[in-house]
């Protein structure tokens, strides 16, 4: 089923403006990595700029774990919030909407809009919930190549851009269709989730599963385990951010006394942020989307069975930007420069670049004069 | 009242062997810094070694957030559980029992034996719970003063000693008591709780207070917030153990197949490891005093209103070895070499030690040679 890219509309000058998602509906079965089958799946999308007669540039941009499809623009004239990486893309900006056409889908497993557990099975005409199968990277970027081939007729990409789990979608796109594909810009990423990585990935769906309200993951329309989606949010948070960018942004400043009302309550500043990141993740996020989306990080291995991520990215033709910060801790410097340096030893076209911002993992989500340079130069060579 | 001190029975050469705990009970009214009122307290404590008759070899040993009083030793033959510092302490060991005599009491505002916030209120004839006063650094080094002098009629201390909350509490006793106590050997810790440590605080105290069991503070014996209580210790857990080394025990290392009964069991050794560590937790640990200990944790700050940290530690006169370890990124080398310089530019006699142990913040628990020869020699010079 193919539907027209969204067209959007200037509002300001240099930026996208209004834009209007749309859903590709995938009708034939889809076979996940596991064996297991859905009977069909509807992606969320939106695009921005044109495919160009060449069809030859289009640009994919995968989004993070929290992320959806709306990545730049705004939905409405009184929209105040703009999609996540509004300030990477739009007219005259690093991912250029007067040069390049920008596709972004809500991932397979989501809850933005996408087909995940939440959604209706079709064959039950209930929710999925746990019954839905376990899906990974690799489904989920099958999954897009389908809303690009069949969806919106896309017979190359340009580029395939993301961070954190985006960047795992970028790596797997390169390995997976190796010439439908020019450029990579995986960033703050790794080619495999390590303990650490899964050990909070674990307290969080612990957090949500054992939080009496999930149900088993059958939790009605408007219920769910919030308390449980909240902390698991909490900690996650922490970890996308930084020491050094926490003690900048909030040290030990204290909230204004009156808003204490006992002991417990927020104290700190830092305190009352991450409880206004859980309550807000709650309204937007399904918990059981949230448990199948951490297990697909955690399964993630680019380096599998050998051990040796050679075997995996030699399947790689497309040129690739790493990039890294040296404030990330979840996934460090070292896990991105493992990724650069296996695509050397196998001979392919790769750089590295390693920026020093202080936000910690979602620096690659900042203002970075340095980090715009790096996108709109690569892209352009 | 006085208790003698506890006998302990060599079994095994080199072993402290069998100890005892005995309860040191202040029947007198105790005042917190935040001047509410107990009308007065117990503390548990073991001792091992002898005072001698100068009573001027006496070390102190303060645990961290999680420890307690039996540092060393079994409590029965049959029990295949050290206490927690067994390694550091005993006869020809570090602190060395032979020469030394050690006292660890279980601190006030905990549940392991000492008067916290699951201890029965003597005016109502009910638990404290949420009415037990906000006990601080300050107030636990207090009742261990109390202790020391008026249960033992210890008249100084040669050393304290201790790691994390223990590192503060040994801090806290050189200014608070610079004149009794003659040497301080404060281990991966910080004069201050950075905005960091202070968000996965409130995460694990929200994951308790959020869960419904925790009734306000309010459940009965033997129930509780259990899991929020686990999913905090889980999350705090991480933090004490380092990327590297969780890496090096675990990696991506699978559970046996049948030991996973669902696809959100545990799959990954490390998820098994955590799962164990919360429950573990749970049966030994009090929901209330994990709220009143990590707020402690928080409100520690020697840097004060004046943002100087060389006001308070000024005041002390004990010669102080500072003990860090590169991995431990809770209190990371900084946060510990920014005490050493504090207190080297008031003059004070202090040394600095950062160790290359992997294991992160918990280092200074583990078996290691270069730790022992530094304690070994600092406490002999």
């Amino acid at each position: 089923m193919i539907d027209p890219p969204t067209e959007s509309t200037e509002t300001h000058p240099g930026e996208i403006g209004l834009v209007r998602w749309k859903d590709y509906v995938h009708t034939g079965a889809f076979t996940f990595e596991s064996g297991e089958k859905i009977p069909g799946f509807t992606l969320r999308y939106e695009t921005y700029g044109k495919l160009n007669p060449q069809k030859d540039n289009a640009i994919l941009i995968c989004h993070a774990l929290s992320g959806d499809h709306h990545c730049a623009g705004i939905h409405n004239l009184n929209d105040k919030k703009q999609g996540w990486w509004n300030n990477m893309i739009g007219p005259g900006k690093p991912i250029d909407t007067n040069k390049y056409f920008i596709i972004c889908s809500n991932c397979l497993g989501g809850c933005q809009g996408s087909t995940g557990p939440k959604s209706i099975n079709p064959e039950t005409g209930n929710p999925y919930n746990m019954d839905f199968p376990l899906v990974s990277i690799r489904d989920m970027v099958r999954s897009q190549y389908l809303l690009l081939r069949e969806g919106l007729g896309v017979e190359s990409i340009y580029a395939v851009i993301g961070g954190s789990m985006g960047g795992m979608q970028v790596l797997q796109w390169g390995i997976d269709y190796p010439d439908f594909v020019r450029k990579l810009i995986p960033m703050a990423t790794t080619a495999r989730q390590n303990a650490q990585a899964i050990a909070f990935n674990e307290v969080g769906r612990l957090a949500v599963m054992q939080d009496p309200e999930w149900q088993n993951g059958a939790y009605g329309d408007g219920k769910g385990p919030n308390v449980g989606l909240a902390v698991a949010r909490m900690m996650a948070h922490i970890t996308y951010l930084s020491d050094a960018g926490l003690e900048e942004k909030f040290g030990r400043d204290k909230v204004k006394p009156n808003e204490a009302r006992s002991q417990f309550d927020a104290e700190f500043q830092v305190e009352s942020y991450l409880r206004y990141q859980g309550q807000s993740f709650i309204s937007r996020f399904d918990a059981n989307s949230y448990l199948y989306l951490t297990k697909a990080l955690d399964r993630f291995d680019l380096f599998g069975e050998s051990g040796q991520l050679e075997d995996r990215v030699k399947a790689i033709r497309a040129r690739t930007l790493v990039v890294a910060f040296k404030s990330d801790w979840l996934f460090p410097p070292a896990q991105n420069r493992a990724i650069v340096h296996a695509l050397l030893r196998c001979g392919c076209e790769a750089s590295y670049a390693e920026l020093d911002l202080t936000l910690g993992h979602d620096s690659f989500l900042v203002n970075a004069p340095d980090l715009y340079q790096l996108v709109h130069n690569f892209l352009n060579a």
